[in-house]
């Protein structure tokens, strides 16, 4: 018996549930775990399922797809390491977060490469045993110069082998839309420090003092070509008081932006995230 | 079309989730919201279908659930005013929230009646307009006059007609055996002013300062024959410094038992609920 | 002995500190609690002092006063039943909740008045006893209606004696600045259904679940001539799974709301909010 | 201009506050920050002093404080860098969190030596380049043979030159009174992973799990020889659904203990926990 993940996203109709049961049931296959989901007429399904064979649980699952609209299915075991890189720039707690998960088994996964725009990480990745690629600013900011730079991240990044996620851990630098669709919207997250939609852009933490809010916050989300408005996969806020100045809130700030980062790479390996329109369904 | 509530726990064997399915598909049914979860070898799952034919629904169950063992099933329409009896003492704080949900249409339900071990909460419950019986604390404690006492709540609630669930709102006596028996332990349900296990029995608030906790809780379960040890529906806490001494604990403590109290009811009220053991799913 | 609260703003210097307690110590004044902060240059202080004459504790903190710069001083006895007005349109959430903490003593207030601009809280109003003014919106919209629209609402709370607060309590229509200058923008509270700066203005709760958000929020703040800009003193946000559409977040969004709201109402009755700049100090 | 943290912890009697801030005045000193709290007759006070020479305020302190009864006063600078010894024994997220909070300068603190029961966390002190001490469980139970560990554990953390607290981070050996004597009550701390009181002692996950909590909790408290029965420094909880089994529960307590841990260490290194009988003021 081998476990697996199944996900169904297509348009939906009357039936879907009964079928893909069927389907399971039916190639041998024992629902262990399973919940959906219709948003704007799309259905979303992610099963659990045992199986003594991996391969006629594929064959059933897509055999009934066949009879869905805009169907997209995925059939993956529910134990395999995941390959990440991470792109860091000044600070390194979400890479040190991030890297101590996958040290302790917290999460099933590897580092396979950390890329940054400057040195300030390199320190801790060699101590940390993790492969090191340096891409620099541009010293001239034009399209061509941002284009060469995406090119030479993108470069590093495919020269480790496999990525499953680009985690965009506190990367102080905007990708383009090159980049994005290199790779896929749905397989870069980013982390903002701000409950968005507020504080999009720069410098959060000052305008988060400057309104004097009484809770600030942390968005993990799948990277679109639009700054920070692609779809949120995990948000969290903590609560401040007005003691707090802007170094009080950025440091309070770390464990937020960590604990979130880190739930949403691990609810991205575990296939429970569907995107539908710019909205997330999470599993 | 009308949308209807379907409840299934039986013992788990492979082949249910299809079976459930194409029983709700056959009857012409579409599940827009499903959740199912095994524990300790009970299956238990919640449906809400959309259907033209509540009876076609209800029979296609019933009918795939013949071949399931130890199972018991349940269908109702997704839209019921349920009914409360709430039993107080001295507060009235989660009195006055519950009412304050029907009043306001949060909770779909009415308040059928209130009975009281004391007179504290007459007015309140005069000023809300809702029937309010005393059932005075037996002069002296012997089994027989406790039998007596309970036999007399119970009376007093079922003078009101059909409940739904019995809410102990704060209610500062202990209900015996044949009490719980009558109305089951599925139909009770009570608020305990700490985190279960810590602080079973009174005066919880007392011993949380005494013993320097930095967060108080609540507790919402269904009630059982041993003291504040059945199964947990809903359970919150609140973080609370140093400042505060006991009586801050209570005031801080009424909203937490308030709203942990309300999801409990409303839970129960829409059939989210499934008790194994000792433990409950919560849908 | 009596309890009684000071505060003091003003300009900080070195020795403030220092000059108040020992106006207290010397005024024969035990302080029992102490808090204190400076923000952007502006020295705030809270105490709470045990003393046997009010009298001489008043007369010692403004004689050390004369001292500082841009000082304001207040000192109350801290048992002192608030008086809130409430405006309220079309949900009643709010209201009840604040009438309950009202009736059952959490609060230490009462409301003198109900206003709105429709009639459907009126029912609610007179259940729990309250003077119930309607203040029709205007038939037609022009500067001139607006002003006497806001001038009949303030005629309607002024005609109740004092008021300590004016609590918009989910009331849906924006008051004037003549009304904020007439009753002082420290005195009139808000609740605004979101995580401000995010979603001001109507309809959060939609552009909330349009955008995908995993959480939602409510916040409280003084009024000022600026929609939903005003300081903030207190603001909370809950988690919300992509199973809530718009009238889920609403509903979730009402607990959120009257506590909130009630949050800042105690603060601001027991002379713990300072408004410094666009910021609040919540002692 | 240097920044200094001053405690006063004394009975209580009138004119504390009055006495400390005049001495503080006195000596030049500006306070910046001050918190205070009366508990069962004890006064705790903190401060932060900005002032030309640190030395005059620690003699005007300490001349003020001769008047006061029981009184014990300390005067450190506000940055300087603490020094940590870690034990751990089979699981090291605590040991990675608090190294990478290190590391980061999240914490301004170093640790200066692991001390460990069993080899596991080897690797993992190598990694992080920490000096790694196996002082293995005796072969066989007995007084002799406890005293004998313990005594060597304190070698090993002696060894190492000054220690500001011991970190039991998820040490699974009780230390007996002998070396809670030597190092003191108030300098090391233990998380333990459930909400204390509750589930005091091993596999608080399963029983929890067994009971059927909606909530786990970690609590960080100060070791003394009672087990779990410290004062608690910290604590913090988060929601559980009925799908986690007892290695969920263990997996998302994992965050909250290494959360909590660091949360007690941050408030021991920055003096703002003081204890009082058995419970902490955490200023």
């Amino acid at each position: 018996m081998s476990r697996h993940v199944v996900t169904v996203r297509c348009t939906d109709r009357p039936g879907l549930v009964a079928a893909v049961a069927t389907a399971v049931a039916g190639a041998g296959g024992n629902i262990v775990d399973a919940d959906q989901h219709t948003d704007e007429g799309v259905f979303c399904q992610r099963l659990v399922v045992d199986i003594p064979a991996a391969d006629a649980l594929t064959t059933a699952v897509r055999q009934a797809a066949t009879s869905f609209d805009d169907v997209s299915v995925g059939v993956w075991p529910e134990q395999r390491r995941g390959r990440l890189a991470v792109a860091a720039s000044s600070t390194g707690h979400c890479l040190w977060d991030l890297a101590g998960r996958c040290a302790t088994g917290d999460l099933d996964a590897e580092i396979a490469v950390v890329v940054a725009n400057t040195d300030a990480q390199r320190a801790t990745a060699e101590q940390l045993g993790l492969p090191f690629v340096l891409v620099p600013q541009p010293a001239n900011d034009s399209p061509d110069s941002r284009e060469a730079h995406d090119e030479a991240v993108a470069a590093a990044l495919e020269s480790q082998g496999d990525i499953d996620v680009v985690v965009l851990a506190r990367y102080m630098r905007i990708l383009g839309a090159a980049f994005i669709d290199r790779f896929g919207t749905e397989r870069i997250i980013n982390i903002h420090h701000s409950f968005l939609p507020a504080f999009v852009g720069s410098n959060p933490y000052e305008r988060a003092h400057q309104r004097g809010v009484k809770l600030i916050g942390a968005t993990a989300h799948y990277v679109t070509a639009e700054l920070d408005a692609g779809p949120i996969i995990a948000q969290q806020t903590v609560s401040v008081s007005h003691r707090a100045g802007p170094d009080d809130l950025r440091r309070q700030g770390r464990d937020l932006e960590a604990l979130t980062l880190a739930a949403a790479v691990r609810a991205h390996l575990e296939h429970r995230v569907v995107v539908v329109g710019n909205r997330t369904v999470v599993f």
